[in-house]
């Protein structure tokens, strides 16, 4: 994604849909219109994903959380597009999660196509790391549900072994979305990209 | 495999190898020539791999346990025309391994593209149901391995959610065993058939 040096001067201007600076810590239900069940996205990206599942269930409020601002820009202009009043976008890095939500206030946690960090060293990177797992156990109500889709076979090996190390009960499972697709699925910009690769795509529903 | 009306009469004369009767359940330690950690596999086919296993590792005892009377004959020749001492063969149902064998006697288990029983209603067939589970914990001492290879997914799926819902803990995971195939790998007579047509081969060790 090229740099764009506007890029935080246009988030900023889009304040009623994009956090920027922290402004809704620790109370991320007044940044919504309406209080209902909170679901988030680390990791967004263009945000095809999480608008498209904004759209099918007006009763849920989306959270997409994206460490980038270039990129975070492409959602934003689709949240507007669309005109969706149930997703609101933070400019975040996911190794601050605890520092922006409360405990159990979260209903559900997707991750879609995150960063592989294929080098044993940055394992402590990958989303699906323990640490992270961690605080997603703190911010997601009892019960809830960590959905986690990939292409990358290496990151879903670790993963499957940290969330079983983690002692996540797996709900769920496909090793092949695409061979007899679930019509509920919604493919993610990587997603298309990968798939059209003849990568296998890789899904779980795991819970603490 | 075409049945063999001679079947239990070659293998009754193979009687210090292959246990047609249960003559040595609950006493298997004495079938063997040494005194040594006891591994076994369960639906041993043909035998390809536990021969090979058992020539590598002379330092082991394997069982090759097999349901199959006219499969198991093929599984005795070999041992025989390999002159191994470190093989035993049980004409056995592994529904019944609890009734062979005492608690804490065996130090691994293997299981190679065990029948996937797909239809749901058969799901308590599958040996990696919590059934089975169950009892090769029993008879496995304390933190030993299950090695489980596949290459249908619905069964490797499956398994995964199976043993992660019975508190194992995944070990070591592998979605593509084929690509850039381990040397340690033995592959089995499902496994080079299945991979010719192109199916990937999955692979987890877990311990309880
Ligand atoms: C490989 S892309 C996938 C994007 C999208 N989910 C999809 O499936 O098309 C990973 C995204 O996660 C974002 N990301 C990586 N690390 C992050 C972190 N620590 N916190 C928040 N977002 C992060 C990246 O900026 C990138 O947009
Ligand atoms: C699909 S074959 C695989 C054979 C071999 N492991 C391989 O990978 O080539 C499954 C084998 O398990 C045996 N089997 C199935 N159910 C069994 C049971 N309940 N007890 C013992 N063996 C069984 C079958 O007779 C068959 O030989």
């Amino acid at each position: 994604m090229r740099n764009k040096p506007w890029a935080i001067d246009y988030l900023e201007s889009n304040a009623h849909i994009v956090d920027v600076n922290n402004t809704y810590s620790k109370k991320i239900k007044t940044f919504f219109d309406k209080d209902q069940p909170i679901h988030i996205e680390v990791g967004t990206g263009m945000g095809i994903f999480i608008t498209t599942l904004a759209q099918q269930n007006p009763e849920i409020n989306y959270v997409g959380i994206e460490i980038d601002k270039n990129v975070m820009i492409r959602v934003t202009e689709k949240v507007l597009e669309l005109g969706l009043s149930n997703v609101r976008l933070l400019l975040l890095d996911a190794n601050t999660l605890m520092d922006y939500f409360n405990e159990n206030e979260v209903d559900k946690v997707y991750l879609n196509f995150s960063d592989p960090w294929p080098k044993v060293r940055h394992a402590k990177r990958r989303l699906t790391h323990s640490r992270f797992l961690s605080s997603y156990k703190q911010l997601l109500k009892k019960d809830s549900i960590v959905e986690f889709k990939t292409d990358n076979r290496g990151l879903f090996e670790f993963s499957l072994i940290s969330m079983n190390a983690f002692g996540m009960t797996f709900e769920n499972l496909n090793l092949d979305v695409h061979d007899d697709e679930p019509k509920e699925n919604i493919r993610t910009e990587y997603e298309e990209k990968f798939s059209q690769r003849g990568h296998k795509i890789y899904w779980i529903q795991a819970s603490f």
